[in-house]
């Protein structure tokens, strides 16, 4: 067996830091080899830095850990994990990447970059491609591919399904986010026991434009954007982990049936490069038949909360379908993109173990 | 003063039946005179029957009445609330009416019937001429006046005020709505704490309906439903009172910006007759500017809990405008808009206390 | 009518600072003059410097009052409610006192203080004498009176009725406690929904001490403390607002039976100089016979927040009696607790308008 | 490898009972041949006459297996599981027993019984023979044994420990209660969102006994009571799974410090007959150093849920010492704790596969 691939975590301190570690705890190709936090966390254990929220207890190698700072940058590795909130992440990414290691972001800071690649491997790996123009345009050795915000990413493995089968013209939607997407602290108990929140700053502009560039055309090393509008309504409700979205989606060929719907979800095929790697979702959709489902509590842990879970498909009385659908919101929806995304580049031979 | 109205309460017992007994203390021109339960509550104290859930003590003139049971019908007054399951109510309701009351149902039971006026004060006050077909069609010398479902409340004002201002043609509408539009014991705990429940049975069915209805003409004795198609999503979320939802609404007449759009709302003005009424929401819509608002826990006691508030007014990339709408279920939604139609029906002359 | 006494309030913005600014509100006897706040909130209106959590509205006066620097102090008052965290009361308050106010304050930072009075109108009224050696001893012309942490609260009024005709030995007291009891934003939503934490920074240490120094005896002007223990346990739940306690009590005197201790709750009535003050709780105990009761939901606006609930009173098996209790920890545990305290300084003379 | 041994679940379809089934499926030594249910479930598959409530998908094998009516017995098997309610494990336990079955149930209805175990496998193993005179004086073949009340497991696991080591002689113990202890639908939503429940019907009794009959001595054939006083508060509180405990404790011998209390828990050992079978906690007791710990939500979980878990171990001004106490109430407290029990009970040969 070859020996693992070394990563270093960026912001491992905060809620999608820990899902880092912990989802890469045992990991069959990459082994963490450093964590960086803040200023204020830098110098201490991890386990000092961190105020852990997860039901999983840390694993024992992250304990001892020293958290290192993020900037300057005190260690390379071929492969950077970055949970970075994006002001820093605006910052601290280049600088590795320009020193040769491919940075697999969670950030919203480098996503609408025409050449940065946003990147779902069951939706379009084949865009990893605009690397070479990044590196190119921007003198970097190494580089920066993204994932979409976690409120994008089921919907847009859904829609890619649609659109392959039907095309796609106009989605409605309305989403119920989970607490953890806004990150530790992030939202106050005073503010959300026993209520919702209509609102989460800068959410429904992502959730309206990042499809549409995972969704659209590779044309030589520029994306063409998906003819795709979207209307996007977002809201927090208490839920610990697990986004909801309703979707009304005019499609561009209207199916014969519901079932055809359901059925087009339920047997979506990954691209062959995607399909097999260590995080690959099993299956990449569900589709429930249950009247009342999906539900976050029962159903966000999914293929292991890699699989986008779908149910109450429907006919929409202005549109064509409406249904609901599942995404476990910081495991698919960001570090376990990450880490699918860092797979998917592996097995693409943009990232090596030949580095050091 | 002339002295009150006598009223009975059917289903005094239930979550709305609370309701009932809280809002009608003290009202300024009604008098409960008995209450009514199911078989297994009769015939106990009020305090013995029910086991009270708001957080306003139980007035102490209800808590020594005997609960009667709903049939066979012991007491005549002038007027009946309903405060009975749908099912209850199509059995019960027509026995009252024929014996000469006015019954103002919270019930879904003849809610769609063509004789039956489905009210809203603020919005169709002339349907309720209805009623006069309903007592020849059906020999009765009462009759039965509906108020719509909880979450089609909020919903109907909103688009009455676009409505006459710009015409209304499509609608997106999906709910997050309270516990206690559920009843008692309703939703079990387990279902729904850190959870969503993407399902109500028979609520998007109402949704899409009742609205058509009360924004419809009256032509003659009979009304001509609005034409105009709703697409309703409906979920469950850990609130206990004030049911949220999100619109993206096409108008018939585009707004020049926004700014139109939030005034028509705010100066939205009921008709003459229902907006000095002892229950007349004060003012019938609220708008928010704040990017956050309205929310449940902060906004639902807007109005004494019978103003619609609305937020979040901005373009909608697809159709023309979305917003959040708010609405008290249980007072606005239920309890509160079938004394508000009481009273709406008192201005009429329909109601009288020349009844006995 | 006299005129209103003018009243500051020392960090208005935060959670316990807006439940002064609400209940000040159409006070009777006083009327607030200035609001103040931290630097990053000094120089705007309170609207906007404050994130209002209350779900009542913001007072319109309040909306657009400037709020102050708390220092260097800008404005005289006779009266100041300081609603500051301890470290900033312990710099703050001692020169608004030195420059003549009473400082009605509901920080910890002088509590235990041997010259600082610590007083529940309905327990121990006569321990604002202490003012007068606190004068003396630092040279102020005015002076700081203080009111207990919000889980005393409850505890110390049900104990003082418990002492008077039993004596008390000793008491096991778990707290169960509210989020609004940890300021805004406080407790992070992913920490307590669905949980329960066990601890809360410094809070045992208070429970166990501040009854002995309210339930002690004035000798002079000193305050020989209760010879009384207390052993707590403080928790805090998903709750709102409400601060419930387990009660384990052991007397000097055994009850004949349980109900000469329930009697002896409800008929426990304030020191006569207390009862009739605005903010008085009528009654200071209710004691609920529901086996299921004091509950936080249904109970906290008991009295408008300023009574005692007690309830499940039975034998223990240890000790003589146990019980359960809930308090209003931000009106009755805190902002209502100085206001009902300069109500009692007032009536004493202590406070007077005759000041500027 | 030897085949496993056939067993029942009785009242397979509640909450306890469907984790019984998720803990039974690939259970090294039983096998589930036969689930029953009420006379409703009963006929229907168990897919279909369950609402299954955990986060966990329902094992294949239980989907499609038919529900059978609990009486009259239709199916012979060695080992029977009972998740029945008290009232029909009354009546329907005898029956089995009768039979030749050995019960293991968690139902509250025989525990008491002098010659009936009542058995937590690290605390009282040798209690079982109690079974011996169970078949003489009642003239079975087979036998009842019982587990605890949920929330007894955790405290009487930890008094056994403290009691070899320093004695027990009082305890004043205040629960902070999951939801799923009540099963489903249990706890109404309306009832417990933002609430706390400080009465649990019945609960407090069992709370203050059970754990004397466990730490008694066998004498004979007979119990001897354990010399101890618990004194129990007992509430509900918004949490899935994990009861929660507040102990004060006196023992016999005053410890040195609290480092030889918590050493003492921390190590240990069940006897020796216990410690190896596999649902075995591992380790019997965890005791955690962090301040806020344990937590329902980050701990439940420790040993596979079946761990006792510790904290904030601290001397107590009124008894010896005070501690909290989590215990996962569905998997040690009730599922776990039959199937332990179970273990057991092959382990010292009352349970055998030579039965059919």
């Amino acid at each position: 067996m070859r020996r693992k691939i070394p990563a270093i975590i960026l912001g491992a301190a905060g809620a999608v830091g820990q899902r880092f570690v912990q989802l890469l705890d045992h990991h069959p190709w990459f082994e963490v080899v450093a964590l960086t936090g803040s200023e204020r966390g830098a110098g201490r254990t991890y386990e000092e830095a961190c105020h852990w929220v997860l039901d999983i207890p840390m694993p024992e190698w992250a304990r001892r850990m020293e958290v290192l700072p993020t900037l300057p940058k005190a260690v390379d590795a071929p492969l950077v994990f970055s949970a970075l909130p994006a002001h820093a992440a605006r910052e601290a990414e280049p600088i590795y990447a320009q020193a040769g290691s491919i940075v697999c972001s969670n950030a919203s800071a480098f996503r609408e970059e025409a050449d940065v690649p946003l990147i779902l491997p069951e939706v379009n790996p084949d865009h990893t491609c605009l690397i070479h123009r990044q590196r190119r345009e921007r003198g970097w050795s190494g580089g920066i591919v993204t994932n979409p915000n976690c409120t994008s990413t089921g919907m847009t493995v859904t829609l890619k399904a649609l659109k392959d089968a039907f095309g796609v013209e106009k989605v409605v939607a309305v989403s119920m986010q989970a607490l953890s997407g806004a990150g530790y602290p992030g939202v106050a108990s005073l503010d959300i026991l026993g209520n919702v929140i209509p609102y989460i700053p800068g959410e429904e502009e992502k959730v309206e434009s990042e499809p549409l560039k995972m969704l659209g055309d590779l044309q030589g090393e520029a994306i063409l954007a998906a003819p795709l509008t979207i209307s996007a309504h977002t809201n927090r409700v208490a839920v610990a982990d697990g986004h909801m979205l309703c979707l009304s989606i005019a499609l561009n060929r209207p199916p014969s049936d519901m079932q055809e719907i359901a059925r087009c979800l339920a047997d979506y095929a990954a691209p062959q490069i995607s399909r097999d790697l260590p995080s690959a979702p099993q299956p990449p959709i569900r589709v429930l038949e249950a009247p009342d489902r999906p539900q976050p509590r029962l159903d966000v842990h999914t293929g292991a909360g890699m699989t986008t879970v779908v149910g109450r498909v429907r006919p929409d009385p202005i549109f064509d379908v409406k249904m609901t659908v599942l995404s476990h919101n910081t495991i698919r929806g960001a570090a376990g993109a990450s880490i699918y995304n860092a797979e998917l580049l592996v097995k693409q031979g943009i990232i090596t173990d030949e580095w050091s």
